[in-house]
């Protein structure tokens, strides 16, 4: 296997038993991580990812081990052993080894270097369903490890031929388990900025939509979904993927809406291009 | 060191590099666990744990690999293990390693043996400090392994004196991070039905008290700890605790509560006897 891992302060294969049991993530759930991928070799959008990084460990109070310097030279080396044109990269920073089982001593620090999802071009043009979901994530602008319901619901999603959970509560729409959310009424773009985590892609479609297309970053009630034309959700892996249907309903005419797919082709450009 | 753990059918030191870093539990905080102890070198209320841990996983959807008989085995070789007269045993089960990061394939088991918590006489005499805080566990019925607001506020707590969290929401107080919370109204005995994780030393405190107060178990409001003569918290380490003080407000008159002493007492005989 190619894929290596880094863990405080050691380079090994991807596969290697590397935690001890009581580490606060296993014990306590007390983690958090980041996922970017690599264009052209290089890896997309680093500094946005970097800062988000660092905003959960603050957010945390997890002292982080390596500055942004020394971490872009471990990715280098793990991109290097891969062999690969282009890999993900996972960082995952815990609470680390708890004598207690509750203090955090010191965090314990893991990047693996992950194959890129398989590309599914076609379900980029023909859209996804999702299931509608009751919840707010917990301490929602940190990007912790906590995908309890996610993985809860993986099993009844794939039986619905559904692809994700579409979060909201209080009659507020937030996200999706791994994912921002847009919808389009007409030339008006809509994204919730409240209750969720700052996706990088998200940042991205916005800075690409803000010279066509009137933009609201707001509150996103769940009602609105009843008069949206088109919606879709952004993540470093699902780029710009429509969403025709959420449990029964379809949105709009069930189709993946037009202007969706013009942001789609942006945002395509922009990784084609990235690094170049 | 002689304490060991159990993982996956195996038995080693208890500080042995064991997991590896594409578990559910690291990436994804998909794990449970439950945790209890010996009296009289006997697993204390162990088919009421056992029940329990089901129950958690039935819930979480993983399925357990060994039965009730072949995990006393190992817990009976555990504690032959540690040399030690009295152990406590640690239970997590998470999702197990994941290929994809999402689903569930075959879930990890992994059993530690751990050193009793150091007795505090005095503690249970002279009652313990609380932070209120607002949040309700997700999920409370089931053990998650989802502490994160237990460990971001460890540090806080030392500061402020106070040992533990107050959880309440919505106006109604459900427990706190890892026990649960009875008042005393005069000689009416009140804890919580909603929210909570259903303790087995609840359990047994509320066997106990049937015969000498009477019980109520009812959502329990936050407007009602004004009123409040006694308060007291649960747990497999925390016996029957008082609790004099929530933040700066004492509870009572601000020291341990008589009947709160008193159903300490009895617990302190059944434990004293377990086994016997």
């Amino acid at each position: 296997m190619p894929f290596h891992l880094y863990f405080n302060g050691e380079i090994s294969p991807l596969d290697s038993t590397i935690f001890k049991s009581n580490d606060l993530a296993i014990l306590r759930g007390f983690g958090m991580f980041d996922y970017f991928r690599t264009y052209n070799g290089v890896p997309f959008r680093w500094d946005d990812y970097w800062q988000r990084f660092e905003n959960s460990a603050k957010l945390l109070k997890l002292p982080l081990p390596l500055n942004q310097g020394e971490v872009a030279k471990i990715l280098a080396d793990l991109h290097a052993l891969s062999g690969e044109p282009e890999v993900a990269f996972r960082f995952v920073l815990t609470g680390g080894y708890a004598p207690d089982s509750v203090h955090v001593v010191e965090p314990n620090f893991l990047i693996r270097t992950e194959a890129l999802p398989q590309d599914n071009p076609a379900a980029l043009l023909k859209g996804m369903k999702v299931l509608q979901y009751q919840y707010v994530r917990d301490l929602p602008e940190i990007k912790t490890t906590n995908y309890v319901h996610m993985v809860l619901m993986a099993d009844e999603m794939k039986k619905q031929g559904a692809s994700d959970l579409l979060f909201h509560k209080d009659g507020e729409i937030s996200e999706l388990t791994r994912s921002n959310f847009f919808i389009f009424k007409g030339d008006t773009l809509i994204t919730s900025d409240t209750n969720i985590l700052r996706g990088i892609t998200r940042k991205v479609v916005l800075e690409l939509a803000d010279a066509h297309f009137k933009v609201e970053v707001r509150p996103l009630l769940y009602s609105e979904l009843e008069t949206a034309d088109e919606a879709f959700t952004t993540s470093s892996t699902k780029w710009v993927m429509p969403i025709v249907q959420i449990g029964d309903k379809l949105v709009g005419d069930g189709k993946a809406g037009k202007r969706t797919l013009f942001l789609q082709e942006l945002f395509k450009k922009v990784v084609v291009d990235w690094g170049k």
